[in-house]
């Protein structure tokens, strides 16, 4: 990511060494970075078919999955009106001109349920895959130290389960789920995703090898019943280094999956 | 570990390079390895006080803990006759000589509760420490190809949920917990620790740096409110190599702790 041009209330920020950019509010909210690109890298490389972005905010990872995958349709999924307008103008950029037919943007409360989720524009099975970065993550949703030390069992307003529910019903069968998640979380997660995803896939993210993780990145498949793995880490750092490893850069910069896929 | 003698009916296998010796069925049932000696490895080396490892089997991760902490008391539990009966042949052989007045076998069954519990000889609050490895990963209790496919939510009989309510039940408050297990028991897992164990540090197990996990290693502290952190993992071997990596040499030979503490 690299900001090149600003105003007064927003940036233009690159993406993918200028790929696609992305138009956010300039100082306030949640800026997209890192976390965007490796919950976009969830996605093989090869998919093809309808992803929907959970929470998309102004919309990084969902155009990091279309700038990656040709064959993706990308619906971004925001429910805050200062962000939906954000997602808009990031959709319409001139520059991302190359992706503008394969995006859309979709006001909608992930949290809703049945017949008002439908009527929302999310039906049962309209997509192949949801991926999600809660905003349980998000600088503006940050724990304090007060939640921190309630431990691993703070889940504010259950939104795992309410965002995995949704996920369930939208996606079909076999469909993919991604979410990007803080290792305090992993509990919740794995208690929400039950039931509704298997084949689970875990990737711890650490900033350096001799470093506790810092994000989950958890991958299942909808309706699956196999088991859970847990897989090689990726480390953004080599020890001791301020440089990305090259996987964290391939991940960063759209040329490679999380999953080698 | 290494065979040095043999009989019809038990072997005797020389861990730690020598430093203590176990007693084991001979081709028949559970036989110690690596998993004893990682699970071991989880307390710290300065530990001083009571520690009771739960399903004890012959004995060898409550003999590991006894030969590198040398401030350590052993208890061994076991409910199998026959594993017993190999435990005490473990503790009473002249090559542990030097660890036999902190070692001792107790017969009981792990799952039991309230005042049963307590008058199987596992009171509320006598120990420091509770390490188990529980027969689930046993090679006698290995679950099928179709017990697989019911994927990460297979439970046999609650056993984690008796065993960490054993464990909480024995261990004085800020005392610890250590278990070993399958990185796809991590759900069951995490949900049977919540509200006992706090402060969780989960360190994954990696044959090699490129393949996923074969187990997970959980510590934690009674009644602590800590959050959890996944920790740097353990990789068994180099990328392409069957020679053991130092760090698990160091773990295999009782040379650290898992933790580096």
């Amino acid at each position: 990511m690299a900001t090149d041009q600003a105003s007064p209330d927003f940036t233009l920020d690159a993406f993918h060494r200028g790929r696609f950019w992305l138009v956010q509010p300039k100082g306030a909210g949640h800026r997209a970075g890192m976390d965007a690109m490796m919950l976009a890298a969830a996605v093989p490389s090869d998919f093809s078919g309808r992803l929907v972005d959970f929470g998309a905010g102004a919309g990084a990872a969902g155009l990091a999955v279309a700038a990656r995958c040709a064959a993706a349709q990308v619906v971004l999924v925001e429910n805050s009106a200062e962000m939906v307008a954000f997602a808009e103008r990031t959709v319409t950029h001139p520059e991302n001109g190359h992706l503008r037919d394969r995006i859309s943007v979709l006001t909608a409360d992930v949290s809703l349920s049945g017949k008002a989720r439908t009527a929302a524009g999310l039906g049962d099975g309209a997509f192949d895959f949801a991926i999600m970065n809660p905003p349980f993550n998000a600088g503006h949703d940050r724990v304090t130290p007060d939640q921190l030390k309630r431990g691993a069992h703070v889940m504010p307003d259950k939104l795992f389960e309410l965002w995995l529910r949704s996920a369930a019903a939208v996606v079909k069968p076999r469909g993919g789920v991604a979410i990007i998640a803080r290792p305090q979380s992993i509990g919740e997660l794995l208690v929400a995703l039950a039931g509704r995803f298997g084949k689970l896939e875990i990737v711890p993210i650490h900033p350096r090898p001799d470093a506790a993780a810092i994000r989950i990145l958890v991958r299942g498949t909808r309706g699956s019943r196999a088991g859970l793995s847990l897989m090689p880490p990726l480390f953004l750092h080599a020890a001791g280094s301020d440089r990305f490893t090259a996987a964290a850069d391939d991940i960063n910069n759209g040329r490679a999956s999380l999953f080698g896929d």
